[in-house]
């Protein structure tokens, strides 16, 4: 088995990888956990995707475009497979992520189970309510002025950052990130955000899942007619 | 221009239109919701596409699936596909939602301004400590006992449940919603949860969100190295 090759690949091909593939990436490393929770030690593309109603040819399709992960008659070392999508997903070293908001979202976010278990350590809740700072999330993340973001962000080597603050706050909280030097932003707040082109910006629209439900829920309705 | 015919399809082939379709549609009803508050009348496919970076062929695939929506020489009527979209998506008729967990993810959610906005409306959050039960969010939701899920729930019409309790608690929960007639489930929750054939349940995991952020980083450390 390889490694995964990504000098072999050039950079532009590898800059167009969609966001479509590395969520499913994502979601492929989500059932390598399963499956080595299990004690399963190797996997077929064919299994995978039928255990986990996913498409066999697009998983293949997906791997091979990092190197040649399966052994012919084997497919897919579990414990090989899942410590190569973590180099490149980029989850082989902890990542700093520091949440601007310390409402009910930010705190919710700040003690969700599932960032903390692929890697990610929040570091830390911002707010400029003084009654909140010096405060800490029910898990423990202490919550620090954000007037003292761009200190704490360069202290603990901060490279994600979570907005959860208000609509009508968001943009200039943004701004703030920025200034800091925080080149990755996950965005929760409804509306549009402008961050510079070296800047990530994910935005999670929530509403977009609520509307798919609906739409099953329409075509329920229809058959019943 | 002719009105969305759904009963010209058969209803096996609407049953397949994938969930990522569903979630396009309804990043095209955010679009034109931007447009109408802009005052914008009509709009092409090209033009839609290249305002918020879609991809024109998609759009105007997507859209034919539905109906014949476009109008040669005009493009798309900016209000009549808003009310097109909404109807596909099942959101011409308001729709109540149950939040089950007040704790802080729970009380996030029921103030999320997006779902109000598309018409959705949180009727209610779910609690089973007492201290919390006859309290309301700040925005106005009661939080009941969650021993009267099934009487409220049929009482108010409540046809989504959102499940915002910690991991430990969710099966069981997800239990409690299916017994109390509701059939559509939006989890929260980390890991997996089991539903009967004729429930529909929708995932989030935000941290495939935080991955594709992990990603991005790790490329730009390879452009520096």
């Amino acid at each position: 088995m390889k490694t995964p090759n990504k000098a072999g690949k050039p950079r532009q091909a590898l800059d167009q990888v969609s966001e479509l593939t590395t969520n499913r990436l994502s979601v492929y490393l989500r059932c390598l956990n399963a499956l080595e929770d299990a004690g399963v030690l190797t996997v077929s593309s064919q299994s995978l995707a039928e255990q986990f109603h996913l498409n066999a040819a697009q998983i293949r399709k997906d791997l091979a475009y990092f190197g040649e992960f399966g052994v012919r008659g084997v497919g897919y070392y579990v414990g090989d497979l899942k410590r190569h999508l973590r180099q490149i997903l980029g989850l082989d070293r902890k990542l700093r992520v520091a949440i601007m908001g310390a409402g009910n979202l930010g705190l919710a976010l700040a003690d969700y189970p599932g960032f903390r278990q692929e890697g990610f350590e929040i570091a830390a809740l911002f707010d400029n309510l003084s009654a909140k700072v010096g405060q800490r999330s029910r898990g423990g993340v202490p919550i620090h002025d954000i007037h003292d973001l761009k200190k704490i962000a360069r202290r603990d080597g901060i490279s994600i950052a979570v907005i959860a603050v208000p609509a009508p706050s968001a943009q200039h909280v943004v701004a703030l990130v920025v200034a800091s030097g925080i080149r990755a932003v996950l965005n929760f707040s409804p509306g549009t955000l402008e961050v510079p082109d070296d800047v990530k910006l994910k935005s999670v629209d929530l509403t977009v899942s609520l509307e798919s439900l609906s739409f099953f829920l329409a075509q329920c309705e229809g058959d019943e007619k």
